[in-house]
């Protein structure tokens, strides 16, 4: 037996290790399905003429992404007994020429809208430092699935925050690339607007590497000659208001170390993201609407309430007010390109507050959920790209996350500063 | 007697030298209020602590900028008997406050929606290198007023190409900022989405000054010190296709020089910006349309009904059409903010072929106004920042025209590389 079956199959005893929790992190795991592309990669990665990037390393995959024989069920019960997918979906096809194993298709927040990670119709895990803890969502399952081990990598999807969200609460990197720079062919969407397809994993090289499989691109090695201070801009009116004391500290505990390694850190003015989060609300649920508005009698019975709630806030939008919503993200984006134009990268904390139990969630949904999504969903409003960073906090269990952003496309330049900052926060 | 009110009443002399011309390039010339402003200012200079950065210069003013007790009519014979506007815009006051001579308002292709500067009612001047060529619009007066030395800087606006066009058909600088950068109160818009204010002059520096006062910001000084080669992305597949002889000989000659300096030149593929210029005659023409819409009966007799069928395009758009419009333009910049992350701005020609005649333009209106304003226009739809410069060419009487682009927010380093290129290719 190869070493990468080997590998499949002891996380798969992992997973039976696992009891109830398994299905709450999972929608589909077919052990033999496992084993099989397993053995597919096996061969792939014996005969490769050069090494191949992601060689052996398991992949799970949001119930959101097409595989060819499975059903693409959002987490839902709405689409669980659709026809299968006829094909893998194109970043599937590129993760398994890499090498890799897909592993199983992962839970979520139903139809990927909202970014805690409840779900009603297979149950809601707890996070990794807390088993009462939200797991961050939507992309719940994924987030675990590398949390745990399971996987090295997870495919996640990202609307709002939801592949920096369970990032940030579970210990992860998260990277929401510039939207459009991945195919979404045959990726369920929510908000054509707004979906990014994104990797979680538990160091950065790894995100990165999964990041360039999954685009199909080539990432410039670290700039560790060019340059030294970095210009750094610190939103303020938006992003750092509001701050629950933890998070506060740390930030601002991170603010100082960057400033200390000799960056400058300048403030910047986002009150004006801020004030235009509605355009959010708008235009996402406006998006989710119409690709499920003739469901909503079904789901009013086979559907989580919360999200159907989410979906009929456009039922009050008129045409008009998409349209000026939509002329408005276009104004809100050139006014967050001019303000980012003089710095490198913006910071911020991933979250404004640390994971909040999911009892808490259940019983105040609104407002924690529209906190959890608030500062990852400003970047989303603004067409951004993004990483967040685990950063370990001196005797505490779960470290702090910090998001490093920059303006649509400056993907790379986000992932160099991203390899700065973390080479100096791990430490 | 002062000097700026000397300076006005040489000016003054000038223009009623023009003869008929002046009634083509002018559509208010109120001398009385001319040297009162000029007065004004001569106290206003005589008395500023510090230089002021317009002290004395005489700035004609587009049509569409609000000045107290003055109608703004955008050179329509609609908006000729509106009552005058009770107040200066923003950039008024600005430029006044700067030191500034405001110099006659300028004739202009009605409603500012067309980029050859055909105007029925006042008639159409020839440009500064030919009395028989179209001088370029939509701000043609103010192209005209600079290019003939009356005044130092033309304000102007440009929606699609309406302050490069006529700055590069008469030998000017024209630069058209990023959209937001000014305040549009008090200016009277075309299409919101894509309007922006921007200054023409004879030269760079005059240019930049322009702008700062207009903008209230300060431009950095030249960055003489920094780097070298600059990475310049110059586009295939729009912008340098179908380019007529001497556009193509000069672009390539632009082209080599730059080479020769040492700045690296790199292909990005534009192609998706060609692809998609229907959002920007979609939208313009959208947004146009519900200013005038009340007014088409009236249009139908007093317009120039080459504008009313440009606007009355968007009777066959339904609301959805323009909410599929909006979204796609969102998508468009994000394709082209990613596609120039990695170059330090881009090149291009600012018109795809020379000032045609203003009768060939009358017969095939159509064509040549859609020819003329390509490639500005594609920066519109973007939204991106573009300057164009004139560059000397040999044995020619009228220069090339340079644009060099950057994405929204740009602005500085748009700035920047022109400081440089100015002084390579002005020698």
């Amino acid at each position: 037996m190869g070493a990468i079956i080997e590998k499949a199959q002891a996380a798969i005893d992992k997973v039976d290790q696992l009891g109830d929790l398994a299905g709450k992190i999972f929608t589909d795991f077919d052990r033999e399905r496992i084993l099989h592309d397993a053995a597919h990669a096996e061969t792939l990665v014996a005969n490769a003429p050069t090494p191949l990037p992601l060689a052996g390393l398991l992949v799970s995959v949001k119930d959101l992404y097409d595989e060819a024989g499975k059903v693409t069920s959002a987490a839902s019960l709405l689409l669980k007994d659709r026809a299968p997918a006829a094909r893998d979906c194109e970043i599937i096809a590129r993760i398994k020429a890499a090498g890799a194993v897909p592993f199983g298709r992962t839970s979520m927040s139903e139809f990927a809208y909202s970014g805690v990670g409840l779900n009603p119709h297979y149950g809601t895990p707890g996070n990794v430092f807390d088993p009462d803890g939200i797991p961050g969502g939507s992309t719940s399952g994924g987030g675990l699935t590398v949390a745990l081990g399971l996987v090295d990598i997870a495919l996640g999807t990202d609307t709002g925050g939801s592949v920096r969200i369970p990032a940030a609460i579970n210990g992860l990197y998260g990277f929401k690339a510039s939207r459009l720079r991945m195919s979404g062919d045959g990726i369920h969407p929510l908000a054509k607007s707004f979906d990014t397809a994104g990797p979680l994993a538990r160091d950065l090289e790894t995100t990165i590497v999964a990041f360039e499989v999954m685009a199909g691109i080539a990432v410039p090695p670290a700039s560790a000659g060019k340059g030294g201070a970095l210009r750094i801009g610190v939103p303020v009116n938006a992003f750092t208001n509001d701050l629950d004391d933890r998070v506060k500290r740390d930030f601002e505990a991170i603010c100082a170390t960057l400033r200390a390694a000799g960056h400058d850190l300048v403030e910047i003015d986002l009150g004006f993201v801020a004030d235009n989060a509605v355009l959010n609300k708008i235009l996402v649920s406006a998006e989710a609407h119409d690709i499920y508005a003739n469901d909503f009698a079904k789901l009013e019975t086979c559907g989580d309430p919360r999200v159907l709630s989410r979906m009929r806030f456009a039922d009050s939008l008129s045409l008009q007010d998409r349209c000026d919503a939509y002329a408005r993200r276009t104004d809100v984006i050139a006014r967050f390109n001019a303000a980012l134009a003089d710095v490198d990268v913006m910071i911020a904390p991933t979250l404004a507050m640390m994971a909040p139990k999911i009892s808490e969630v259940e019983a105040d949904f609104d407002r924690l959920n529209a906190m959890m999504l608030r500062n990852t969903s400003y970047l989303n409003l603004v067409d951004a790209c993004a990483i967040s960073l685990p950063v370990p906090v001196a005797g505490e269990n779960a470290p702090a996350a910090l998001m490093i952003a920059g303006i649509h496309g400056r993907d790379f330049a986000v992932l160099d500063v991203a390899r700065k900052f973390d080479a100096l926060l791990q430490s």
